[in-house]
């Protein structure tokens, strides 16, 4: 007998016909003889609803009361379903948070699931129940209601398959499963039928929405199996495990793009040591989250120029703290917008000698200049104007054998 | 020190605007040195839209689900609250059922207040905090949410006035008040400043909709001081309270009226012993509530007519079961859908003589038929035509110098 945990995206739960359809799914998954957790996301739009409210009350609304407000939206996925799997003749409850309970620890509004009281419901597996189970929330121990950050439902499926020692965990959402590149963007992108949790973790964080980047983390962490797949359609999803059992044909597995980075550089920054740690200390202390760092040598070779990325909704903030900072003596501060990330990731890149130099050509031949340019052992990230985004990903999709 | 509960309804905290404004009412009365306790219900339409989700699930949606599901309309409402509360500097808490807990017992979706711990609660109003309860809902001694049943917000506030002991119990909904007929018919209707427990229930089981029937009566039992006012004016509400405190100028309180009821007369009932108890066992059985019974001599004088009314959605069901009965033979029956109750009420009237006389003098000189009749000692309720409800109504606020 297989244990799994369901998770079911917002979408996926957004209707009352798409809850009964989600009921069916899980029927026949009980047919096949599985002892199923759920774990269910708030219905599509109502986060947002229940977002916009609080936001009408206060800009800095009231976080413990903002997790108790958050928390009713998974309440009510909850019961609809459990309500339509009664209705088909399955044996179903919904458990909330603090009925388990779902024990974490940290700050309102971004709290990790520490414990969950695994007893009552593996009673209830036993007994052919299916337990429905909120996502993105817990109680702290005091008994105050907590949330995980946005997207938390897939974290929540991924301490939920760790904790009951499940087989497998599988996130039902709107798409297919993961795919070589966006396919809305590249009609070719094909889907990937497996992946490493590396590699997936640099999709996310690249801007792949299909899973959240500290669900895989996690899943990463204690090595358990996911699928993602879609709700809508039968077809076979993407599978996600440790990289030892994927047998790597290509060296490049996707191409992922994001269009929130911009490119700030100060000009004529004194070339001396420590220069680079008075910089980004500040914005590290600030929480400006910088991305790639590149540094020249300026034209009259006592000063330098520092060129960094950091989120669009971050450059004046960065150049305030920057501007306000003493320690940092230079000419300018300059920053570009229009720019995007392309990155190609594949845990085959290591073994396979001059990917590098044929994404760099592949991007030359297209006449495509490069700004930026970042690496790690499974990615290779550079920053183009953004332009240039989709004929750069269309170029290397090809270039990489992904069509 | 005052202690006081506050009872805001769905309208009175329909958006987030009216919940900042309730937020400002509650400032000032903790301003004036008051502890107070806050129930609210959900913000309006939101149950009903739950229960539209529920229904495209299931007709029959199961219970406990339900109720999982509708206390999150008040949970909502709670951390909205709680939140508008503390951005206007007023320290403040929501307290979810089970957080705190209050106790039910009785079936889901139809369970009674046994209890509620007060300790912590108590300690927090000490620390000058404003508590928010959720209204409606409760949890289970098997820790199962639970809920009180439709306008059940009322219940819950009068309960929990009762059990922390509270000094008053003040209901602020959508009207300035109880009114001595419903002012959207009758413009020159009044409102009533005081009125007793017994009135009131009698004008809530008559159709004003202004308090739950279940709270009123609780807060005789436990003599706990109601008062019902407009979240939206400044206006004195009413006061209700035990009869002994009204001092009663008139004999008459108000005109109450229902346009939900039905006449059924079944013809030529054998006139035997026993006839009636054959007659209204089996509705009694069947769940059917009957209002009125009028028994007349038949014109053959062994046969009798015997007419009763009943909620008109419990017709089709009545005059089934009477025919299935094979204990009553009768000639026919008939029954008419047109007809209203229009009743006056008014702890006054036992000890003025003449009412009913003045009564059924002022609709006849309307030319107004009365179909039956029903007395108790605070009420006087008339059976007639739908379409002559308005004139009837008018009529009697006149004549008992109401308007």
């Amino acid at each position: 007998m297989v244990k799994k945990v369901l998770k079911f995206g917002g979408t996926s739960v957004g209707t009352s016909e798409r809850i009964q359809h989600v009921a069916k799914i899980i029927k026949k998954e009980r047919s096949l003889g599985n002892k199923i957790i759920v774990v269910v996301s708030a219905m599509a739009g109502k986060t947002n609803e229940l977002i916009k409210l609080s936001k009408e009350i206060s800009e800095e609304f009231n976080k413990r009361e903002m997790d108790v407000l958050l928390s009713s939206g998974e309440q009510v996925t909850s019961a609809l379903l459990s309500g339509a799997l009664t209705e088909i003749d399955v044996k179903a409850k919904s458990w909330l948070n603090w009925q388990i309970p779902i024990l974490t620890e940290g700050e309102h509004t971004n709290s990790r699931i520490i414990n969950i009281n695994v007893e009552k419901i593996n009673e209830y597996l036993d007994e052919n129940g299916v337990a429905i189970l909120p996502g993105f929330q817990g109680i702290s121990q005091k008994g105050e209601i907590t949330t995980i950050g946005r997207g938390g439902s897939d974290a929540s499926a991924v301490a939920i398959a760790k904790i009951f020692n499940t087989d497998s965990c599988e996130i039902y959402t709107d798409v297919d499963g993961v795919f070589s590149t966006d396919p809305n963007k590249i009609p070719v992108a094909k889907k990937i039928e497996k992946i490493s949790y590396d590699e997936m973790l640099e999709l996310s964080s690249l801007g792949a929405k299909v899973m959240q980047s500290s669900a895989i983390q996690t899943a990463l962490m204690y090595d358990i199996p996911l699928e993602v797949k879609s709700t809508f359609t039968e077809r076979k999803g993407t599978k996600i495990f440790s990289q030892e059992n994927i047998d790597y044909s290509k060296s490049v597995t996707g191409v992922a793009y994001s269009k929130d980075d911009a490119k700030i550089t100060i000009i004529g920054v004194e070339d001396k040591p420590g220069v680079a740690a008075n910089i980004f200390e500040p914005l590290s202390k600030a929480q400006i989250n910088v991305d790639m760092v590149i540094q020249n040598i300026s034209s009259d070779q006592k000063t330098t120029d520092i060129t960094f990325t950091v989120k669009r909704d971050d450059v004046s903030r960065t150049k305030q703290i920057l501007k306000d900072d003493s320690e940092i003596s230079y000419k300018e501060i300059i920053h570009n917008n229009k720019v995007a990330k392309v990155s190609i990731v594949g845990a085959g890149m290591v073994s396979t000698p001059g990917v590098t130099y044929r994404m760099f050509r592949a991007l030359s031949d297209e006449k495509i200049n490069i700004l930026a340019i970042s690496t790690s052992e499974i990615k290779l990230s550079v920053i183009i104007e953004e332009d240039d985004t989709l004929k750069a990903i269309k170029k290397l999709h090809t270039i990489f054998d992904l069509d």
